[in-house]
């Protein structure tokens, strides 16, 4: 036991060698979170986790999430000492040209979502153990190491409550208490008892730990396997800095690397490595007992609709996702207490098994769904449109992992009516469109809501479908086709005046308006534009040039960053007039039909509008 | 006493009826919300807090929040109840034309903040607090009434540590404990024992109380008023539905009112309203020991920069800050844990009794920055612009709520080098656009920048000023004036064939380019759109028409919702060719000027571009 110890604590001095000299060496970095982390680095990955370093997808081995994602030199060093990356490969920290980014994304294999925005790793870490648990029922672990100044963030209190609530056995969380923060010292500096009793409220096992002291953190680690039907938090009492003297527990060292040279070689000369050097032996990962198949999906069965019927977007999808469950196995659902009116509901009826209630916690509710897809399931998570800003650093983490995940948001827009603008998604579509090679789909009946619902399973990187309240007529025969990047005429003559490009609630909107400017004697084509990124511009292009290059574009949301911008850049250089409708004030309670007219968007509006421009 | 009680049960009483009407009346509402919290509003109001029913601007009102916004009806109700605005417009209940919201706004001037997002009121109320115990001094409490369901928000977490670790004994939390959430039952149901340990833990002094008992609740709010150094939540058993034995504790009546007729009438012949009907008369605020004079604020110094110096706009910010809090006593300012690298600690350096460090929780800093605002104070919240993202649902409220509060977020784009992606802010200006009328800032130097902190702290609404993090030279002369809404020229000449818009970094990028393109024979305007909402249209347009109508927009923010769009928006429909330059891929970490290079929007690609389109 004691070799082992000595071995180990060999590795926790390698680490810091690591951190200290590759961040030198990339001349930022932040070494003094790498080296109050070693012996706990040290201790989970060479003293327990059980993984096979050479096969990152083995499937039963242990998972390890960085919350604390700034200390990721000393995950590459773990990594590299376990012999999964090369240890030349430390020195090209934060290089353009290098996998090894300041903070850690999955262009590392060992790195199942990127982290950085700290208060997230919990989150990504419960998704794991749920999956384990609960989906793919294999006996590995996920272990997660945080900050002390991370668990002020809401998002890791929203993790550890979904984690005792679901009994989380096979999460064991690590907490690195020591003490300061980025700009100051923490809430609760050295008092590792405030950590130790907050979770243990939320229903954690805990141990306070000696941080650098391995043989306690082994035996609190062994302690942990013991534990069932509750998660475990390890509450670590560390140094800042531990290992250099004049770094340990010193103010205004954060994310702060040593210069190359005389102040680097210092530091070394403290950094003694006992031993002979030789790491002890990795644990191996449980042995597979049975081959698990690959799943090929079923083709999804078509719509069944009838024209003219008046369904819910909403309800579509609802529909569409239960039946999804069906012909692909690993398709998984999150909602926000809200299933009743984003009609998860009929996902979790049918496929109760892959649904995660996550409760009013839409932060934990996006970072779980990240450690599904980092396990290989497509999850959908449902709330309200609104409700999704709520997780967006979430979801911006999200798209930087680039995982498969679909969101769908429900009432969007004013079209709500009575609630009020506390429950309108507004600018839903803006914050969505923002995320590099995001799929943006916005269905206007329940026809296109099941085929963009079929559609987003096999999308990669991030998907988002916008619903709504109402119930709309379904436009559309169930054989129709509804390609990403496409869109629809609805209505068309050959003497339009212009083209009205709209979608959702608005595009009914829309028709209702061609139908009274018909009657006074004006043409308008009418474009469904339910895919809004990427956007048929060809298709928009093609309809403002047989429409005397003029395109009023409608939309409930917001004005800025919408369907209208979307528009916009399509046509940004082809001299096309574009005139947007949309809501261009807060709004405020009122029933349906009298918001979409008093924020400028309903059909009379729409006519208005046409004819100030016809002439 | 027992008087007393048999009237405060009567005020409950009361509040049932205009919930159960009220709501019947609108066609849709969240009565049994409601039912739940009639004793518990009847005791606050009636036999706790101290207030002028006539006047809700007395400084010395004890304040309320109600955070489980959905329950509305019974806030207004008691307000009526109250003698605080007239009985008959509770029939009026989510009307267009009613003040009385279906979630509260401050259209009501009794109402703060708008609340209707779950798991944020908790926040306001301790920015309130926060005001009332460090900033104005006064003695009045703010109490919060919470849903049992949102407390799974990390957001209440975040506030919950807030409180404690400021010792804010003037705040007071009830959590309507009723068991059910939206769509099911709450993680906790009924064991209110799970709430009592998690706020203990969380350092709060906590009374488990029956909340249907008047007696018991006052009891217990009169205790809290003894309780000093520490908050004090209140877990409140009670019933959804409570009073109305059909609806009683029944699933699947959230958000569902009663039907005109027959059912609301059974319903109402249960509520029966006992003694005489008078209400107690309630509680008079404190009086104000001494009159408070207006602040005028001082004129603000101008900015003492060298041409040339090279200063980083978020260095310039933190000066600007400093000075602008001497001269404007109303201005706060509070930080998540970055104030070293958004440079608030020049603020916290100058006036550390308004400054509120925030530690890493986000959604919570923007919350209290609300409640400070709602209390006549200027907020200035900052962290990176990639960690506002977190707040965005707090945003989304504040703007609902319709407060002036400013924002500044720095180490924005790829600039920040090295830290990589997770650090980078490159969605913040759609964001910020998204919100109607928002101001969005972006300043290029650090005269520039001083120059719109000292104009932000003067606008209403949301306004957002976007800071970077490298050092760049000073542009303009300390006296050079720059009115929100317009834009500089910064090169130009009488042959110009084309103009850059730019801001921020790339605006200096742009300059190199041109240079680098004058000595290859092409000359270039280049525009400062320090001003990215409202942008300078007219100056826009006019440099398009000026220079062959071509405008090339490069920012260091992803393509969509960003300056580009901006544009796009402003020259529509005025036949301008625009080409954008910006982030089209999830960066990586790297040099910043690699990474400039690298993602299209460096002083090299500018070249390139405009080559290629002037032939």
């Amino acid at each position: 036991m004691s070799q082992d110890l000595v071995a180990l604590q060999a590795v926790a001095q390698k680490l810091r060698i690591h951190s200290l000299r590759s961040t030198a060496e990339a001349g930022s970095g932040h070494p003094t979170s790498c080296l109050s982390a070693a012996e706990l680095m040290a201790a989970v990955f060479f003293g327990t986790m059980r993984f096979d370093p050479h096969d990152p997808s083995n499937p039963t081995n242990d998972r390890f999430v960085l919350s604390k994602g700034h200390a990721a030199p000393v995950l590459y060093a773990s990594l590299a000492e376990a012999g999964a990356l090369p240890v030349e490969q430390l020195m090209d920290l934060r290089k353009i040209s290098s996998d090894l980014e300041g903070h850690p994304t999955p262009r590392i294999p060992w790195v199942g979502a990127a982290t950085g925005s700290l208060g997230q790793g919990l989150s990504v870490g419960v998704g794991m153990a749920l999956n384990a648990k609960y989906i793919d029922r294999l006996d590995y672990r996920v272990y997660v190491l945080l900050g002390d100044g991370e668990v002020a963030e809401g998002g890791v209190w929203e993790a550890a409550a979904m984690a005792s609530h679901y009994g989380l056995d096979n999460l064991i969380g690590i907490i690195d208490v020591n003490g300061i923060g980025q700009s100051q010292r923490t809430m609760f500096e050295f008092d590792v008892d405030a950590y130790r009793q907050r979770f243990a409220a939320f229903g954690w096992q805990t141990f306070v730990v000696d941080g650098h002291n391995i043989e306690d953190i082994l035996t609190a680690l062994s302690e942990a396997e013991q534990v069932s039907d509750r998660p475990v938090m390890l509450v670590a009492r560390t140094y800042k800095g531990k290992g250099v003297s004049f770094l340990e527990d010193k103010d205004g060292m954060h994310g702060k690397p040593l210069k190359k040279g005389e102040q680097l070689d210092r530091a070394l000369q403290e950094v003694q490595v006992p031993g002979n050097g030789t790491p002890p032996p990795i644990r191996r990962p449980a042995a597979l007992s049975e081959t698990r198949p690959s799943v090929t999906p079923s083709p999804m069965p078509a719509p069944s609709y009838d024209i003219g019927e008046k369904i819910a977007t909403r309800a579509a999808y609802g529909t569409a996702l239960a039946k999804l469950g069906e012909v692909q196995p690993l398709v998984v659902a999150l909602d926000g207490d809200t299933k009743n009116s984003t009609f998860a509901e009929r996902f979790v009826e049918a496929h109760p098994e892959r649904y995660f209630e996550s409760y009013i916690a839409e932060q934990n509710m996006v970072g779980a769904a990240v450690g599904l897809a980092a396990c290989g399931k497509i999850p959908f998570v449902s709330t309200f449109a609104a409700f999704l800003t709520r997780a967006f650093d979430h979801i911006r983490m999200a798209a930087i992992s680039g995982v498969a995940i679909n969101y769908a948001g429900s009432h969007c827009g004013v079209s709500i009516g009575e609630d009020g603008p506390s429950q309108m998604g507004l600018e839903d579509l803006a914050m969505m469109r923002a995320i590099p090679h995001s799929t943006v789909l916005y269905p206007s009946d329940a026809v296109s809501a099941e085929r963009l619902v079929t559609a987003a399973a096999e999308l990669s990187g991030t998907t988002y479908i916008r619903t709504s309240r109402p119930a709309t007529p379904v436009l559309y025969a169930n054989t129709e086709a509804f390609p990403v990047g496409g869109s629809k005429i609805v209505r068309s003559s050959d003497r339009d005046q212009l083209t009205v490009v709209a979608a959702g609630v608005t595009l009914h909107e829309a028709l209702s308006a061609a139908d009274t400017l018909q009657a006074a004697g004006i043409n308008i084509r009418v474009l469904d534009a339910y895919s809004v990124k990427p956007l048929d511009a060809e298709g928009i292009i093609s309809a403002a040039r047989d429409t005397h290059n003029t395109l009023v574009v409608v939309e409930d949301h917001y004005y800025d960053g919408g369907l209208g911008d979307a528009v916009l850049n399509a046509v940004a250089t082809h001299g096309i007039q574009v005139h947007k409708l949309a809501v261009t004030e807060v709004p405020r309670s009122g029933k349906s039909a009298e918001l979409l007219d008093a924020f400028g968007i309903s059909a009379g509006r729409i006519v208005e509008r046409v004819k100030s421009l016809v002439g």
